[in-house]
């Protein structure tokens, strides 16, 4: 079962990077999530646009959450942290030196990168997290509109789910996190609108340094597509600490 | 002056990473980029929604094109490869084991990642290449749906513009090529619909390997917000290769 420092985890995040509700958000970190306008819409259950293969895998990892060993996570589209009247207080709080920087009017519209394609052209995946293991995995499905050389994905969008899927691995042990390092092998291109699989992995905590590495593979598993390694550094509010002098301070991965 | 070996190189690379109308690509790879209905819309142009300090670089850099030294690189949203009644033959010769793959009805779809946003919402940006240094400076300026920390870009959406950079910087030196690896140090956040400067530098040339490095830099240069490395490995269709053995036996850079 998920623990209760993971459950906090995930309720920071999912108002960071996937914009929960604030209805299913409720402890430490309610805070932060209170707003009255998010959207209520999980992309990460079924929808028409899914294929037979994304379906059948979604099937298969629900399976596995009936004995609470995995746990599927929801995603939503909107960030509830930044409707908030909280908002100001977390940017200054976390990065003291940007908060200046910060578009109020363009923040408005701000919308999870991830979540901003209608279904089916971009990005559809759903994540699920076993606590024991530490392990997340991704089934991703990505539209015709994440095209690099015609007929593949693009390296960026790989890149994207790449950093999305080792991402909510780091915040889920770490808390509010932010990458320094992400260092990506790609071994075969994917062919366009492909279902695949992304494993990810905590390897190690070391103070404030998270490292989460991963793969992507074919749904067979057969077809290793990618490889990557990622460093994640701990913010820490409390010290109204800067980013900057965090993040610089960190070697990446060996 | 670009060389001509840069040109046929460019001539590729608008027809694989930026959809180039046949109009403007005559020559060697003439035959790859045949299309009769691709978008003459050029997005490297200034547009309304681009900002001031967007502008103003753009204007910088075309003064600087005006003696030959630095080149405008056009950009267009539809890939006219995979139109083209060539592109089975260019799918075969470059990805053999890939082709069965491909899904000819969601390829008819297929759209270019970096330009499958409208206007100002997503990646707006202009690239300008040096031939003498072997440099290119991609000026960009990213839209809220863009988004990952509220009122931060989304490490992805980093990744891709950086992706994006220096794999035209590896094409217009390589021609056709395959991002290998791609190694990125974040070292602060980038405020949300900011504009910054992707600096990417061409460092090396070992067989079918190429080196290119970047990084991430606020419009007035004080800030560095990222740095990258990253491999990408010449395809040749002439011995009809396996990209997959290609790229496997390709070490990342050191």
């Amino acid at each position: 079962m998920l623990g209760r420092c993971a459950a906090r985890a995930l309720g920071a995040l999912r108002g960071l990077r996937e914009g929960a509700p604030p209805a299913r958000s409720p402890g430490p970190s309610r805070r932060l999530l209170s707003s009255e306008k998010v959207s209520e819409k999980d992309h990460s259950l079924p929808k028409p646009c899914w294929s037979k293969d994304m379906r059948l895998l979604f099937d298969q990892f629900m399976k596995k959450c009936e004995d609470g060993s995995w746990i599927h996570l929801p995603s939503y589209e909107e960030i509830a942290t930044q409707r908030s009247q909280d908002f100001p207080t977390f940017i200054h709080a976390y990065f003291p030196t940007a908060s200046e920087l910060i578009n109020q009017e363009k923040l408005s519209q701000g919308r999870l990168f991830t979540r901003s394609f209608e279904d089916g052209l971009g990005f559809e995946y759903v994540m699920f997290y076993n606590d024991a293991e530490k392990r997340i995995v991704c089934v991703f499905q990505g539209g015709p509109h994440l095209q690099g050389m015609p007929g593949f994905f693009h390296g960026g969008a790989i890149a994207t789910m790449i950093d999305a899927t080792v991402g909510m691995n780091a915040i889920v042990s770490g808390g509010i996190v932010m990458t320094a390092n992400l260092n990506i092998n790609f071994k075969r291109p994917i062919p366009l609108c492909s279902v695949v699989l992304i494993n990810s992995q905590l390897d190690k905590i070391e103070g404030r340094k998270l490292l989460v590495s991963c793969n992507v593979q074919s749904v067979d598993e057969k077809i290793l597509y990618t490889e990557a390694t990622s460093l994640f550094v701990k913010l820490n509010p409390e010290k109204e600490c800067d980013v900057k002098e965090l993040v610089l301070n960190s070697a990446p991965p060996a």
